[in-house]
């Protein structure tokens, strides 16, 4: 990094169905804890980066940078940027130029998302946004669909069993109980998930990220210092449609993301105590140790297996519940998962963890690496 | 600027309805336009910006970064921008960020709108977006309302007559025959104009910038050196909804976007020889004139007094035709100004140029400054 940017707090609403909420009355629950958390006032905000995918779709409501920037008395100068579901991390990303430009010194990021409000129809039609309107869209798949291909393919290619999979919820849900701010707060057997509702085979309901409202903001500053500071902000992008790829089983911009990360936050991948990781469906959260690197190809369900048994090994994965079991409210995401990789550093005393939020079928990746600092 | 930041090329699609094109085939013909005119290659392009308000509407597609990264052979990160009509404005801010953070060596800034394949319906709700959703939008209004209401208002305070309003989009029709990529080559009288239909009284259908398809594509630099380099790149913000202001006519956020660019660029008002401004609606670009400095509050009219008579005083206005002659596809407006004024800088050995874009009712408002440097 250009400059040393540390996280000096962070908030987020609880993620769940919220009827009586607005997509605003989120923002504003979100950035109003950022602020009890963080040893500034909201003037010293010089920057706004939002984030949101569904605005338009679920709330009739763009130009999200002036409505969040309105919340500050001064009315500091905002973006919105979208990257579904990767647009948390992609706020980041780009509070972290700006900080490092020197324009800004401190920034407020929000991720903010209100899913409820329009149709399960017009919100599924809006997620496929996120895959190719021109290539994937025609043919009436959805992305419980697409991952259901994922999943199908790589079951063929490495004997990947339908048990297997079921234990990836159930360690999210598991985790998902010590959360005050997860969606679910209950456990669930790898037997149920097995036996819940088909949605896209070989995917059920329970290997599914549900549909969330929520929000979360936190506070990016070069200027106050604090016991976590970020060590890298990486972005990969890959080709929107999985019809363009040369494998369904891994992401390439996950990869390519955490190349750059481990190089430029100069720490090797074995130094990482704590991680935050995409699992949209069950499938994914498999795929991404593959990527990331924790595990070889088609042993990634093995990492799942050490947790269901009570292992943190190699490290604790989606402490929070992931996007499981503390729902996924889409652009809330990266930066919700950037604050519970602080606070799983915190609580655990730990040194170095990674947040990896990626966005459609990982056509967008990006890796988010913190580090607390001991004073 | 924190660095030397050159506009080493770009390009763009004609401005029209493009009813047998897509919104990734106008961005393909821009960025394609981009590269034929820059001294660079894709591979020297570290970061795609795109700028996009309405693709989740019009076009079903979102996490366009990933889609327009992926017509580059290496795929570099990538992050879609929103702020509305301003959208295009706060890509070219975003870049300068990353170009300044040294993150980035060479930018491809993207703006693009497809806004033929959806209803008119539609579109103008999706244009009521940049509104307040739950303060503006369940009067029913739409954005020609609420321009209406600033007119109506103005025209109250100020005397303006329907006639003097009319000269607006007279001169900029005539501008716009000049320009080979405006969506209109026809000139208009300011009679037509007075009796063109009523929309939103006292706004009529000649008042108001068409719906338009079209991408815009610029690649700026640090690296690579030309003679127009950007002497400064400022935003500035206010409420969603008019109804939250102090005034309808005088928007605040340009008056502060123009205030900070003008101390970034060392530069004083009078320099400005070249000027690209916001003319959404006709009043806009009479109110702009006030807020950007050039003449007095309720005598904006005077400068289009002056351009309809052939003068260019103080110094020509949207010689590109403005968002009324050009067409105002809504975030390939912003890349396009700024395109145009470097090619009056060179056309007319000017200096200094600027380009003014906002967001719905000016809640978003971005200056940048552009210098001709003489070899």
């Amino acid at each position: 990094m250009e400059r040393d940017i540390f996280l000096i707090g962070g908030g987020q609403t609880k993620f769940g169905e919220w009827w009586g909420r607005s997509l605003r009355d989120l923002i504003e629950e979100a950035v109003e804890a950022a602020f009890k958390d963080a040893p500034c006032t909201a003037l010293d905000i010089d920057l706004v980066v939002i984030a949101n995918m569904l605005g338009e779709i679920g709330s009739h409501q763009a130009q999200l940078g002036s409505l969040a920037s309105s919340l500050l008395p001064h009315r500091p100068p905002a973006v919105r940027v979208e990257s579904a579901c990767a647009s948390g991390a992609l706020a980041l990303h780009t509070a972290c130029a700006f900080l490092e430009s020197g324009r800004a010194k401190t920034v407020l990021c929000i991720g903010a998302e209100k899913m409820t409000d329009a149709s399960p129809d017009a919100i599924a039609e809006g997620l496929m946004g996120a895959a190719d309107a021109e290539v994937d869209r025609p043919s009436g798949i959805t992305f419980p669909g697409l991952f259901g291909l994922i999943a199908a393919r790589y079951m063929h290619e490495y004997g990947l069993t339908r048990d297997d999979l079921s234990l990836v919820s159930a360690v999210h849900h598991s985790n998902a109980c010590h959360n005050p701010f997860a969606q679910f707060h209950s456990t669930i057997t790898p037997e149920a998930v097995s036996r819940s509702p088909l949605v896209s085979d070989p995917l059920r309901l329970l290997d599914c990220s549900p549909v969330t409202d929520g929000a979360a903001a936190c506070i990016l500053s070069t200027q106050m210092p604090s016991d976590l500071r970020l060590r890298a902000s990486q972005v990969a992008t890959d080709t929107l449609s999985l019809t363009q790829r040369a494998t369904l089983t891994s992401f390439s911009a996950t990869k390519d993301a955490m190349g750059k990360a481990l190089t430029e936050a100069e720490i090797s991948r074995s130094e990482i105590g704590v991680l935050e990781t995409h699992d949209c469906f069950s499938i994914a959260a498999i795929i991404n140790m593959e990527d990331l690197g924790f595990a070889e190809p088609g042993r990634g369900v093995e990492i799942y297996r050490a947790l269901h048994r009570g292992k943190h090994a190699p490290f604790p994965v989606n402490l929070s519940g992931g996007l499981k079991g503390c729902g996924h409210p889409v652009a809330a995401t990266g930066i919700k998962q950037l604050l519970d990789v602080g606070k799983a550093l915190r609580k655990n005393d730990g040194a170095i963890g990674l947040a990896h939020n990626f966005g459609g079928a990982a056509a967008t990746a990006a890796i988010h690496i913190l580090e607390r600092t001991h004073a």
